[in-house]
């Protein structure tokens, strides 16, 4: 390098004052990051050791005195008293460096036949096993809260909308448990998304397995992972697990997100179906009346973050050659983000349902609006007279806006009326029009009527929650 | 509206000449794109007759003459003769306003009991299903020639990199059958998502059933699906089925991309591991010597299709509230997208793999550079002197640096050297030095050494490939 | 390679069943996407030629029949003659194989001193840059419409919302008003991209110039640059001029879904503030009576495509090292749907605000709920009895909470139940209580009072729309 | 709400033990992010008081009064002795809180005339502004780094790649000044950013401006600002400020992720051309040996960041009605992330490239292999023989055929087995086939020549650097 480049914080323009060795320290440490991973780190090392003991690469004592040191180091960091220290970047480091205090150069044997590659993703995965187990326990609390609000409103009217306009006739137990139906899939992906992270690739080595015999079904078996990853490359390169996660958490973010999108719709002037819990709205510094629903927009943008983290990951991802690649350190922020959105966005929406007070007069009149029982008139066309769908379709059409032009709703309209447009329709016509009579009928497998709704219920309960309150726990 | 706002074409600066009802047929329209879907509308227009029929909503002869003229729409497509029309706006539209023209008004009972909303999921489900197959046997295939071009290669030794520097020696065949483990996931990931996939949704309506006394469960067996969707208003307005499948998609991209920027990396001349066939490589307009990996640097790419695609998908569905909405219409053009590119991107990897001419001679070459056996150094001092290893890694960086002060490799250091920087190491340590030797001591179990890779190459094939070529099949 | 890894078409399951070389030319070739380049091509082609005379690379016939050839071959696409050949790969062979046809080899002269590699990026930045000049004229045209139904409704009431709730009366001109702004720094973004775009690239060669004695500046002025790029592989290179087009293309589309999803609110019953013409909006297959705003759900979608285009690009370019790598021939499927989407957008946005009906009285009787006056009341107890502001939003708040209970306005609060929660509030209180007084108030620079839309129109006019209609053109 | 739904922390399995209360303060509060702002957010108060004294809506001594306990407050922050409380939820209402502990109740006067929306807003433009001031002098002191060294190589020969082949000769210098023309575009971006950045929403109040009679020019002014903002709703709405960095950031960002990736590859065995120096690389805790370029990696990585920040954000925008929403709070974490990412990245590529070792030797024998001067005997042919391009380029691809078989480089074949190929070559043609000589011959403007770079490094340290060292600043 020549010697006119040697330039200091001048060059920065006085916005960087310190050293290289700062710089770099700044950009590859993960320890604010990844110590959060503190507990799985320990676990991983205490798995570790147990098996050096039983292949023999470590004493008896050796590994006592290892487990004692790593327990107490345990011990300090969840009680607050562990000394965290940037430049030994990485949670890894900062462990073993107190357990070189602790126990002295023994603990140089902890490292024997593993790598930081192999360690940090084993660290990662069970880290995420326990996450996915929590979510799954949030999202049926969810799905819990779900149901009893869809049980106690399994008759209560209110439109269905296609386009947002009053389309059809439905219950608000009906359309809450359209949610239950999303929050299910989306535990099934957790679930199975679990079966793939929980794989072991620590004895991977830092790319190609090792020399030492170690056991790498002992340490698995340990750590309750459900099987042993098979190629040491793979191992230590592959971080699909993570991207699954994040796709999975997507799709998780945008149900609730839907679900928030109608909590505002709902709780606005124009609809007012809803109100929800003080606690969960907020005023405003200038307009005293307001109550907004803040909880519900943030977790209607939430997709944001997660769409965030996966394409981040994705674009860390691309192209990246075997095996490990300091990129890949990256796959942690975007895992914890999006671990903590989902988590709180999660019991927000539950605390929000919880809490909703439902105006069955707005939702019921917003019925009188709209001519929600229009394809009822059609259905009738059809199955009474015989009038071919399409047909029909037309027919309504017409009596239609000769409802709108006079004001009337469809159950109002004068038979005679009708009868011009279509003189085969008779008095059993009105068994329809009236949205609770149009409601009832609406009886096919997932339909609306309530006693659908309840029956739907019923098998959900059974289908989702583990533990249905009673003796049968 | 004040008249003074009627402004025509001049308002655009003549750039667009059409009148309102172009423009909205020109963004409302998705015929170019959904007439993908003809077989599956068809198909599921013949399960609605058969379940009309059975439930007596169709005369048994109503039946007939419905089924006969669908069949002969299926014909007239298949064939070419099929005359689409933009004004139709979608798939459904043309089949039906074909099958009015060829069996007049009875055609209009084919929508009895059921709506677009409901009609068009269930297409488009059943149509990725049979993608998903498809897209199964092709990620075996490739799995296959991987396998092939494993066991040809489970002994030819290559460096194992880590951040692309030299580390430890592997074998190509370790290299590659990581790519078998990880297609091996994409496909267990495209298996879990054909299950949701494989519901439903037909007979949910328009979004709240039907008052039609329809049979779900008779048309769900018919078209083959695994189970009825449980509530109308989610089997009308969910698409994380098909999120689910681009992030599925996504990753198995991912994975092809990471293999293609190794491909283009080890045909430069800095590499020079494998040569393309001619077939997969392309000239250059202007240096007539050039072979570019063209085929590669496209797989390469493609991860950017399918994260646009999940990204556009994941826009629209946010803050949507239920049940359909246009905004949904975005998701055919996607899913199409992914399917093609998928398809694509496997079919030529396969052919890739197929016809990599290995060099072998470059690969061993590499090894001389960059102490790959550094670490098994290091392990030996660990097992045969039982030295820490913390320590054992301070020795080691130590010869290694020596080494590369003489130009050295470290099979080539005369014992003496390194006893200077320990004297305990003895004439044993050159039996881990040489590369060959090293690798086959990696016999931890996905580890490197050849009979780790044979064996695994003999599990892979036992694990993934259903006919295994000869008569066990 | 091995021989028995030679597999046909029975190792793709029959899913495939061309040869190495179908497989090739389908992911290699661009010709479906880039034909749409061919005037381009042609006017650089000419512009090349005009050069290669210039500097005497070319005789002067010889460049007479060039410029014939290519006329006749830009003759023979626009009157859809020209056989476009799959196997040619992109639009630069096609014309050049197409020209040697007609003029034979000296076709081959064509060539000389360039390269695919600059041609093609000239190519994109040329086409671009008439698309970018379109879509200024269409953002024009849509802040006309806004401008004259602004200057319609600049003293039309409604509320204005936060958190979509009710806060304070705005007018729907000063409304539509935001959008116009927002529109201009579309605007802007588009003219200082426009800039960078406009650069030529032609003469980098393949990456490093050329030793012809070629002349840059020539072809750039010619072809209408602003500039010759200074640095050839970065001229080959770069693709930030199309990922800055793509982000100035994401925030315009956020821009118009944001209005879109404010007609598609203001539509529904709920609302009922405007009606979208007929023309705009489409019935529903079960539904008659439906009228769907489809057009403003599918404008209001549109983001994902362009999010989804920018991320694929921006995937694409990651950590590729210079100079041309195939995996760029993705920018042009990216860029094209973009352009697309927006046109229609904007095209479609344009005609939905000119033929919006407004129902004032819907929008008036929305601002009797939610007590839109009270931090007029607020700044009321400020200015008039000159309490803190805090403390005034604590009175207000007291007098919103029992004007809630008693389910009045704020305008018809009797004086003596305000005087209870503060004793000094007078008579003078009514001025600013009733929303059009209100309005009238609000007379600080950009806000909401009529007479101030009403000077920010015509002062939006001077500075957005070139013509403003009469003499002064 | 129905008794049997309350639930407490049994309902989420004991993953949250807090109340409603704790929950919708962790969701809802902004203040450990925000707290950033607290500079900007004090001169922001300041410049209000300021103009509250001046229009008279504060008495002199009030403002004087307010202007101190500003003054206290920000010298609290800043010598870290303020007490930053969660339940006060932002930055705003902190700063506020303690103003009221320290000078009492006239505090509350503070907030007259404005509001949260308008305020947050403007506290994040001045802040951005900032911030892209300091990114500007940080990419020019990239580009004084990346200047000097390519004056130190002007003439350091090397391949010059496509696909990753070597392609033409060029110069490290040339190379390195690709890079400092795509930096000074994202200077250019950042500028043309800076101005929409740069407008005063202050004043806008929470949506529709206020009846007090402020001075928005007066604010606006000492605040630096260079307009004030026109329209009061999209004043509090807008985000597209934000957006636009971010894709400013994105394009920045991949920029240094491509050089990053050309670091990644020169560093390795394969490459060679040259070395990190040792603070920018790290050791492996296995390979002793190893210097990885993790600097390198992680700069590589950032686009998935910067893409992150964008498409949260794009997500967060899609479809949201005026005016302010909480989602809009979601701006703050893409903005700082994104910013504090770019500014490492910056850093740590200046320091990269200064420390970076050159090896003359390895570029230059990197020529010898991949016939980089294949296009310049074609060139020649047309030049000397005046052979159609396209000819030429027949017959460069047989002489380099026959080359490649015999092992030979191009300036090593003899001239008779070329004349075989074609006759008419003459001895002359060995002017351009060694790689210094076609390397001078490549004049043409932006060109790789040794002479052209010069040129180039001349001219755009006018046009980059403000301050060029010596008297003539």
């Amino acid at each position: 390098m020549a010697e006119e480049v040697e330039m200091g914080n001048e060059m920065w323009g006085g916005r960087f004052s310190g050293g290289v060795d700062e710089l770099m320290e700044r950009i590859n440490r993960s320890i604010d990051i990844d110590k959060r991973l503190y507990k799985e780190d320990i676990a991983v090392s205490m798995a570790h050791v147990s098996m050096l003991v039983r292949v023999g690469l470590l004493k008896r004592e050796e590994g006592v005195q290892l487990e004692e040191g790593l327990t107490r180091v345990l011990g300090e960091i969840e009680s607050g008293k562990f000394g965290f220290h940037d430049h030994l970047e990485d949670i890894h480091m900062n462990v073993e460096h107190r357990l070189r205090e602790l126990i002295g150069p023994l603990a140089g044997k902890l490292h024997t036949g593993r790598s930081r590659n192999d360690q940090v993703v084993t660290d990662v995965r069970l880290w995420l096993r326990g996450e996915i187990d929590g979510l799954e326990i949030l999202l049926e609390g969810l799905q819990r809260v779900l149901l009893l609000r869809s049980r106690e409103h399994a008759g209560t009217l209110m439109p269905g909308y296609t386009h947002l306009q009053v389309a059809q006739p439905v219950t608000f137990g009906h359309h809450l448990m359209a949610y239950v139906e999303m929050l299910g899939r989306d535990r099934e992906r957790l679930r199975d998304c679990r079966v793939r992270v929980n794989e072991s690739p620590l004895g991977s080595g830092a790319l190609s397995g090792t020399s030492f015999p170690i056991d790498r079904e002992h340490t698995s078996e340990i750590l309750g992972f459900g099987c042993v990853m098979r190629n040491s490359m793979d191992g230590v390169s592959s971080r699909d697990f993570v991207l699954e996660f994040l796709s999975v958490g997507l799709n998780m973010s945008l149900h609730l997100s839907r679900l928030a999108e109608e909590l505002v719709l709902w709780t606005t002037e124009g609809f007012g179906f809803v109100k929800l819990s003080e606690g969960m709205t907020t005023g405003s510094s200038m307009m005293p009346q307001k109550r907004n629903p803040d909880a519900a927009e943030l977790v209607r943008a939430k997709p944001g973050q997660l769409l965030g983290c996966l394409s981040s990951l994705s674009v860390v991802m691309k192209g990246l050659p075997l095996t490990y690649a300091k990129d890949m350190q990256e796959d942690k922020k975007s895992l914890f983000d999006a671990v903590d959105t989902l988590t709180l966005s999660i019991l927000v929406m539950g605390e929000m349902v919880r809490g909703l007070e439902v105006d069955k007069v707005s939702m019921r009149k917003a019925l009188d609006k709209g001519y929600p029982t229009a394809t009822d008139l059609a259905d009738w066309l059809v199955q009474e007279l015989d009038i071919p769908f399409r047909e029909a379709h037309r027919i309504t059409g017409r009596i239609v806006s000769e409802a709108e032009r006079l004001g009337l709703q469809l159950s109002e309209m004068p038979l005679e009326l009708m009868r011009e447009t279509d003189g085969r329709i008779g008095e059993g016509v009105y068994e329809v029009l009236l949205p609770e009579r149009s409601l009832d009928r609406r009886t096919s497998f997932g339909g609306s009527s309530p006693a659908c709704v309840l029956r739907a219920i019923e098998e959900a309960e059974r289908r989702f929650l583990r533990d249905r309150g009673g003796e049968e726990k």
